[in-house]
């Protein structure tokens, strides 16, 4: 990789992460954006609308991945030679279906009401495509919310609107503060992006 | 609680938390700091240099809860009857002993290197007090290290210099990213704070 990013000249290992090509994260995601860049990589943003719709009866862990190789495929046409892309999708699986995110507050306020006091799963699928490679893969983590009043759900769509976000709540946010005492698996998952295998994935890349 | 924070006022269930106390959070952590004000409390920082030591042969579960004891006990001389104290202890265990705050380079590179690979627990004892009550607690998170290599280790070391760190980690800085694939319990009480634990003892205090 090129860069000039003296932190990065200092690890040899993170030097070859992407196997030197130019990564573009595909995601309008601030905290896509964010997880990535503490990684302490380089890397520019593009982003497409892609319509997150799947097929009827997919299982929880085919959904994320789908979802991010359809944005992947859908840069193939302009992806050059060097170039990297890599793109996720996160989603909140609650009894056997899909949270989306909130259409407005009162669709928010239905959601928070039914992960309250639940465990319920956060799914995250991340593509990862260049001309010659594609490797998809998903992260999974188990969130437990204690029972939320309908007070602190107010409180907390009234403060943060969190319109931008499956199942509508951020875990970084306060409602997750004071509302999530356990979960299972990897936080930054939760968060948009298993930083830890996406880590991984491309040193091997 | 007397606040002029608007945020506060907007939710009932919060304006009683700390029972009308003056909270006083007794430690130097910025990390504490900013997860209590995350959560919206209004607060001030006090703090106290109180040697962390402990009877041998103390359980691990014993050890934080008996640190953050110690801490507020320290307090108690000056204490005023409107104000509450919170104190806090976390511990990083592994192997049957207590890992403290590294002494240097050296000692933080051998602990990363016996953190590689393994499973460690993570424990942070609170204690609350006013004139009239003291509440106790901890709270524990499983935490997963991948193998380091030398390389990850020296790096981090080099740029994030984690001498104030039990363990000589932060689960939030590069070496959380790319070296923990898992936790089970809170990620914040790793942080150094159990805020959801915590938010439920000041609202009963």
């Amino acid at each position: 990789m090129n860069s000039d990013n003296k932190s990065q000249q200092k690890l040899p290992s993170l030097g070859g992460v992407g196997g030197g090509l130019e990564i573009i994260l595909a995601s309008k995601s601030p905290r896509r954006q964010e997880l990535l860049r503490d990684l302490g990589l380089k890397f520019t943003v593009q982003s497409m609308d892609i319509p997150e719709v799947f097929p009827e009866g997919m299982g929880m862990t085919e959904v994320p991945v789908y979802l991010a190789e359809l944005k992947a495929e859908a840069f193939r046409p302009q992806l050059k030679d060097n170039q990297l892309i890599i793109t996720a999708d996160t989603i909140v699986w609650l009894d056997g279906k899909v949270l989306n995110k909130p259409a407005d507050y009162a669709d928010g306020f239905r959601m928070l009401r039914d992960l309250s006091g639940k465990k319920h799963q956060v799914l995250t699928g991340v593509c990862l495509l260049s001309t010659e490679k594609k490797v998809s893969f998903y992260a999974s983590t188990d969130v437990w919310f204690k029972e939320l009043s309908d007070e602190e759900i107010n409180y907390y769509l009234e403060n943060y609107r969190p319109y931008d976000k499956a199942g509508a709540y951020g875990i970084q946010e306060w409602i997750g503060y004071i509302g999530i005492h356990r979960i299972e698996g990897s936080f930054f998952n939760v968060m948009g992006l298993p930083v830890q295998d996406l880590y991984e994935q491309l040193k091997k890349f």
